[in-house]
């Protein structure tokens, strides 16, 4: 699991007060780039320069508190499923304060390759970060 | 059923060049919004004056084809589920040209009052709306 | 002078319960769009297919009257300066329903080869869009 | 001066590839919070609790070097002006790594009384921020 911490922005808000429900997924992409910070050049050179990036096939997310501008939230991201070319990411996403689940994201993505839109081989330091971060079943 | 049509904004893109997958959400919520256009004063009214507001509890999303900065989307909203206090919306996203799907949503909302944030009765004119675009199971 | 209208959104407001100052230059990237939309094959295509974009350089701003959710916007956009490389387009946004002033935006672009991000010369299509609604001093 | 860092985010680059003009925007915003956090309970109290916010009469920004994805920006906040209601925040945002300058903002805010929108007295809170980072004419 590495976890990740991130504030609700003033913007981040609708005309309902909460967080627009749409952010939560930024919210999950940023913890991702963070997942993969240890890569070398991190998740930016694995999309800018080796042209290989890992777009959604599927999204599941549950909303379970609302939260508010100025609230902090810890987004902590493990892999819940490998597969040769695709792999299955949560983000449990709590208050920081006080550890309370608010959101629970899970975020099935496929390695693809940029320049032609389809599918490709798992580079092996992707595959050791998803691997580094399996949860138990 | 109720269709309703976007392009691709130029900022909707993302490092990837493909639509950034959050926006997808957004893109729902505007389709609701116009699902709701025929309300009195329509959603914003609900929100604004009525402070009755329908969160999401819940999100389910299929990405099939990639979409580009320019590209249209039909968006075709139907209820697939009509509870007491919840219903379950569905978008699918297609080419508007071509029809080719290119993302599928639901998306389960809770009947609100926004001053307190509990669950409330659905109001008559929001259930007509739902029950009148339940799509046959 | 080209019309534009446009619904403030659900998502664009923000803590203070007002339109989140960032998107008034989304509306007028939209506006800009609109204006150019005679192009053949529009703005996207010039910044899609021919390489060819309209990136700012500077960027003035007045924030007449606070906008919420559900209020319409009429951005008239108008050009105020032609350049050889450069113009400046000027866009009022007003209530599409009372005509009362919002926001005042003057925005200055340079013609731009996306390959390199140098200046380039403007073409024919894009300045003839420009100098038809150039407005007068 | 008050120095904040950021990473341009994924999602934040347009269809031309570079940052997107209105995020400068978002990241002013962000500096002007982080320039704001010694408050106690920093820019999130003053809105939410004290029903204070800092709306924007005026912005200028110019546009020097276009940001790509995963470039770091430092910007540099300091008040460039100091009234009874208003003051004028300058945001340099330059190259992390270099510190060549991308962008310039000036932003014009006037103390406002969220209840009713109206201009209202400086805070002594406020105004002893603004205070210790005037800059040099």
């Amino acid at each position: 699991m590495i976890p990740f911490e991130r504030s609700v922005r003033f913007e981040e808000v609708d005309a309902a007060g909460i967080v627009f429900f749409a952010h939560f997924l930024g919210y999950a992409h940023e913890a991702m780039e963070h997942f993969f910070g240890g890569l070398d050049g991190g998740y930016c050179r694995l999309i800018v320069e080796r042209k290989i990036g890992l777009p959604a096939v599927k999204v599941e997310m549950s909303f379970v508190s609302p939260v508010r501008y100025g609230e902090r939230l810890r987004i902590e991201t493990t892999t819940t499923r490998l597969g040769t070319r695709s792999a299955t990411l949560r983000y449990r996403m709590v208050r920081a304060a006080s550890g309370e689940l608010c959101a629970d994201v899970e975020h099935t993505v496929v390695t693809t390759d940029l320049a032609c839109m389809r599918s490709c081989a798992m580079p092996d330091d992707v595959r050791a970060v998803f691997a580094a971060h399996l949860a138990a079943p």
